[in-house]
């Protein structure tokens, strides 16, 4: 081998980490064990048999097309009918504001490859999408986290840390922000903390991303407006994704910004894999186009509502005293408070005994904070199993109450 | 908008180019152009029955795992089949050598994100691959170029370039070699130069990165050991594709290396993009399982090696006298020097008024040399644009000729 691998591996390779949550996922798949660890949708959410319907019609009728390379920005057919569909809701997207990505992961890395010299800041809440935060480090950020409160990114705070920031003659290059049930916390930012947290952006002259995989996943309250759509100024970025509303093996994200930011997104994800597969790009047009998407998306959203339901009933059936959680509007997570003496870490070793799984929510705290959290997925597994799979939980926990 | 957009991009955002040749074929989508520029496979090349077949036994018998998340590594009955192909022809791979990625562009890109800071160096060949260079390059890699010779990357030159280096205390972080088909050159490396660069690899203890995306697709001549086989030490890393042998649209390439290279890049593409699409995975494993890879393959070649039969015809029927192309025993390109006061980018606006369209070679010189040479593609159009389309480049060239 060659001498000194090791060392020969970028700065930010040497500090990669695998995924906590992949990596729990492979522990937990023995058999067995109910896992709430993945943020997998539920296996019977998938149209199969309109999938099928579909890609026959597009491989008999456009073959050729569907199977070669494509445009870096996406298929056309399937942009101008996103676009139009924001229009429809009143959102000011045009066709130059938005490119369909390879997952709204790939925008998690273009977005840093596009801004992030190593060393440069960015803000994300605590806690956030691991994910994202593996994203961004791997281009040598510095992480800045900002609490939340029970309406998401704390506007005091953040203004805080800017003010802090600025003081140094600093500035982030973006604030990282889920603003819809926010992964791994659950919570939704009303829309006064989002004018908030814009009106800061703006104040500081501070980019947002505002990351949305949920979005369309609301089971109860009134939505909230997009923060691209509060602003006008070209401030925000926002990624949205196929994965949780459709089928995530298709890999379809986007990303809206203001054309200057597509360009070098585009610029970015020539050479990162020349184009996303036009073959489901196709299918995804097809499936929303015919009406499939809309009725589906009902049939998920009362599903994962009753899951819902489920998940937290069996919560308040099973834990014991000094448990908190949260209770989201959507989206396919909650958060569970342990007593502050209890680490979720060591809990987990117990669980697994105890033939049940979850996500330390130490994973989504960028400064190694939220020892006594978890992340709780109620999307994937079925109520019998919740409600088991909450009974387990609840004794595993109550095995290190004191 | 933010104030000082520009400026707050990322150093490496700031020298993003969009690949010329993405652009230039913008431009050769006029109607009435015969284009020589892309690198796309033919579209009757793409199995269409055979994967509308296999795409509904798939939904039919594992819908709903083909539609869900897949593991980083890629799908275990494609990685597993594809080690035992390797194996079965006697070359060393083990599945903690392999994990697929999406698309061989993306290896492109996670290579140098595992390897490269800032200011580190890259040996490639004077030309190569336009979409190896602009993936190094937006992790601010310098490009050092080598030329090639009649058998490829030249190993005196390489000693002279890796000697200069270890002069100033010095070494790349790898060389990246096209050695089958090379595109642009259309140059395959025989065994003995690449033992010599293997050798000078292991002499000077640095990296090679084999991108190999044509390798299947050789007309005539004697196939040529890979470099990854040749070595037993480590030292080489290799991509491959389906995209020219299967189909683009499904983006999955691989990459085989030591494990503790595969073990970084996975971290790296768990950031990047989760999971390669399990779906297309899955098409591609029962496609090579059933047999049908393999049938098609046979005939994509007999396509390939006529197609190139008449377009080196054509280039003897209708290049003025002073002009010269190589001729590649494989792969979709073949390359053009033109006499040296011809400048090919001018060239190219007077060939697109004769309705034809190329790719200048500058676009492959990371020194910016190559101006009188032109890359030409032939996998894609018909036989019978080919005739007519030199026919036109001949009489651009003529127009230029003194």
């Amino acid at each position: 081998m060659i001498t000194d691998l090791d060392q020969i591996f970028s700065v930010s390779a040497q500090g990669m980490k695998r995924s906590m949550i992949r990596e729990l996922l492979k522990l937990s798949q023995k058999p067995g064990i109910i896992s709430f660890g993945g943020g997998f949708p539920a296996p019977d959410s998938f149209p199969i048999e309109e999938i099928k319907e579909i890609t026959n019609e597009i491989l008999t009728e456009e073959g050729a097309q569907a199977l070669q390379y494509g445009a870096t920005e996406g298929d056309n057919d399937l942009r101008e009918l996103m676009v139009k569909r924001y229009q429809e809701q009143g959102i000011k997207v045009d066709m130059e504001n938005l490119v369909i990505l390879t997952s709204s992961q790939q925008g998690l890395d273009l977005v840093p490859k596009i801004f992030i010299n190593p060393g440069d800041k960015i803000i994300c809440g605590l806690p956030s999408y691991l994910g994202g935060l593996s994203a961004f480090s791997n281009y040598g950020a510095k992480l800045v986290g900002v609490e939340l409160d029970e309406k998401g990114m704390s506007a005091e705070k953040l203004e805080a840390a800017l003010e802090a920031m600025k003081q140094k003659g600093e500035k982030p290059k973006f604030i990282y922000v889920i603003p819809d049930f926010q992964n791994p916390a659950g919570i939704t930012m009303p829309k006064d903390r989002r004018l908030e947290i814009l009106a800061l952006a703006k104040k500081y002259d501070v980019l947002i991303l505002e990351d949305s995989p949920y979005r369309e996943l609301r089971f109860t309250g009134t939505p909230q407006p997009m923060l691209y759509d509060l602003d006008s100024s070209g401030h925000v970025m926002t990624l949205g994704t196929f994965s949780k509303i459709f089928a995530p093996s298709f890999r379809i994200g986007w990303i809206l910004a203001h054309p200057d930011i597509i360009d070098k997104i585009v610029k970015a994800k020539q050479a990162t894999d020349l184009c996303t597969s036009p073959l489901v790009q196709k299918i995804a047009f097809r499936y929303i186009n015919k009406g499939y998407f809309d009725v589906n998306l009902k049939k998920i959203i009362e599903s994962y509502r009753v899951k819902r339901e489920v998940m937290l009933n069996s919560l308040k059936e099973f834990m014991p005293a000094g448990v908190t959680w949260t209770e989201p509007e959507g989206g396919l997570f909650l958060f569970v408070t342990l007593p502050e003496y209890i680490d979720a870490e060591e809990l987990f070793k117990v669980a697994i005994e105890q033939n049940v799984a979850f996500v330390p929510g130490t994973a989504f705290y960028c400064d190694g904070g939220g020892k006594n959290t978890m992340r709780i997925n109620f999307s994937y597994i079925t109520q019998e199993q919740t409600k088991e799979g909450i009974k387990r939980l609840g004794n595993a926990i109550k095995l290190m109450i004191k």
